[in-house]
């Protein structure tokens, strides 16, 4: 699918909302609908037309031609307030505009530019291209495969290296592992990578230290590679010399629980019901008050994006989303494991999830 | 100065706008008027009151506790939307709220907490805590110290190991100049390292590439460390192998229009005129239009925060400010230079700047 494909796809919906066109401000839906990367845009994308607009400024002007050839360009420092000009110029009445990330203040600048012989109406469309963004088209799935490829790659040369090892620092760790990722391709990292041994794995978003790693901790490592802007997302946690039998007995548990959510990973499916047929099997072991997140996330042009996987969450898988499941318990003192793949939900036709993230999922004991 | 004076500078700031309380919802201000670094957070700091509320959720109880000690801690996951509701209840008339930050969703529901019982009335105060972050105190000067030192450090390390010598990438002088600010304490970068060699120079903000170092070549450095929160900047320019008699010029060009724009450096001195001492030097050897850049910029808890220094800029610098000084001359196809240092400007009893980034800026030939 191409880039002018998602807009086709935007464009239905806005039809759908009775909307003229829509005024997208923010970045990230910029680059998804455009192809443009730069740090300051707009785009004006109306329901009757093709050919969208997009607004930057002049640091840009190669740039914004090459990336987003078949859009039309403007010029101009003013982005936002240019477009919702334009917009009135062109006779759009009912425009939506992202106020889930327009500010007070630029909303103000948006209104002035319009101005009150415009008679144009503001019409709120939070979300509504980061709806879009849930479902992958080829192009993007083919990059998350590159990303946790990248990923995978890096964490077996860690292994094979010795890179995991008593004496070593959880910060030395993640270091060698980030630049392992460079080297197998990655533009950069998804986040900044977790590592966590012994008692610090039971911490869920621990930031790395310059605490030992020792015979019989845990050593749970999450992290991602960034390529052409796309993240993955993985968790393996490692027994380091000798496991025991609690050890044993909890990564068991974590391991039967994720496999739980992923097999739970079908389109229509509810996304409550994904966390619940994970979650369930480690309440069923008396460990509910453990998991105390969410089973996962959207993952693509942002490391965490709709939809959310949890006991809270509202609607239903769509079928190419891009997800990670990924429960985890936490013994506090003691210490934790999660387990994280990203996959891409299965069609109707298709049904099985493409698991992305390949590195082995079995208990590994590192001696 | 301690944080707390931080707050007491802000309620002047209040009790002058005749506001009985500003709702802090931007997180890096947050953390300056708190020392809470959560990833979801608000702050009510009240006028009469010396106790400010802190709002977070509940991965944050024993972080906020810790880092946060004198503030009233709130658990709660919508922070902005309770702490609007609790500045009601304690009687808050005119509530000043972030509305360069606050999107139009979020301030819908700030309204809504508040109801129409509780007779506030939200004010705009864009940019309040960010006019008072441009003063920097003892502490936040110290650790800009460290940060600066850690990348003075790495650059030293890695010309004197060999580091800049023809053959090697861009991207892999990038990454082994990050890799050796972790060496010398840095907690991350300031921003991703910018190395241009030869043609590539002469654009402003090159992301590495896998092009070659070459003899004769401009080596364009841009980089920081990232220390505890703040950021340091600076950018060097060097040659390999032997400098042609255009690239010296050049260099002392921009050698004498930065020193011309730290000579101007001074508490009360209007921004734009602190540009212009800088870019007349250029301007007046035939160069104007090769310098397509604001001189500087403020840095702190952000690699780019108020006040900025350029030609449209309004106000004046304040004693204490922490700011950048970048000219830059670049020639496309050629080859550019920008030399840039981070100093905090003196006060009238003590006027001289002190300069933070201390490497040498005498031209360098890397033989």
């Amino acid at each position: 699918m191409t880039i002018s494909a998602r807009r086709d796809r935007l464009r239905h919906r806005l039809a759908a909302a009775e909307l003229d066109a829509i005024l997208v401000t923010d970045l990230v839906n910029v680059r998804y609908l455009s192809g443009f990367t730069g740090s300051n845009a707009a785009l004006l994308v109306r329901v009757d037309q093709d050919t969208p607009v997009l607004a930057t400024d002049g640091r840009y002007v190669t740039q914004a031609a090459a990336q987003a050839p078949d859009a039309e360009l403007v010029i101009e420092r003013a982005v936002g307030a240019h477009l919702a000009a334009r917009a009135a110029a062109d006779g759009v009445r009912r425009l939506g505009f992202e106020s889930h990330v327009v500010t007070v203040d630029g909303f103000g600048l948006l209104e002035r530019a319009v101005g009150d012989a415009g008679g144009v109406e503001f019409v709120r469309a939070a979300g509504m291209v980061e709806r879009l963004r849930e479902v992958k088209d080829a192009g993007e799935v083919a990059i998350l495969r590159l990303a946790c490829e990248a990923a995978d790659a890096a964490l077996h040369d860690l292994v094979n290296r010795g890179g995991l090892r008593p004496g070593r620092t959880e910060k030395q760790v993640g270091r060698e592992l980030e630049s392992l990722m460079l080297d197998h391709g990655a533009d950069g990292v998804s986040f900044e990578t977790i590592v966590a041994a012994g008692p610090n794995s039971a911490i869920p978003h621990h930031r790395p230290t310059d605490a030992v790693l020792t015979d019989g901790d845990f050593v749970k490592i999450d992290f991602g590679a960034l390529v052409a802007g796309y993240h993955s997302d993985m968790t393996r946690t490692f027994v380091l010399g000798h496991a025991a039998q609690w050890q044993r007995d909890l990564y068991a548990l974590v391991a039967s629980s994720q496999a739980a959510g992923r097999n739970a990973l079908a389109a229509g499916a509810a996304l409550r019901d994904v966390d619940a047929a994970s979650r369930q099997v480690i309440a069923d072991a008396g460990f509910a008050e453990n998991f105390g997140h969410g089973l996962g996330h959207g993952v693509g042009l942002q490391i965490h994006e709709a939809p959310g996987i949890s006991a809270s969450a509202v609607g239903t898988l769509l079928a190419g989303a891009a997800v990670t499941v990924e429960p985890g318990v936490y013994l506090p003192g003691r210490g934790g494991v999660r387990i994280e793949d990203t996959l891409v939900v299965g069609s109707e036709s298709a049904p099985t999830p493409e698991l992305l993230t390949r590195f082995p999922k079995e208990l590994a004991v590192i001696t």
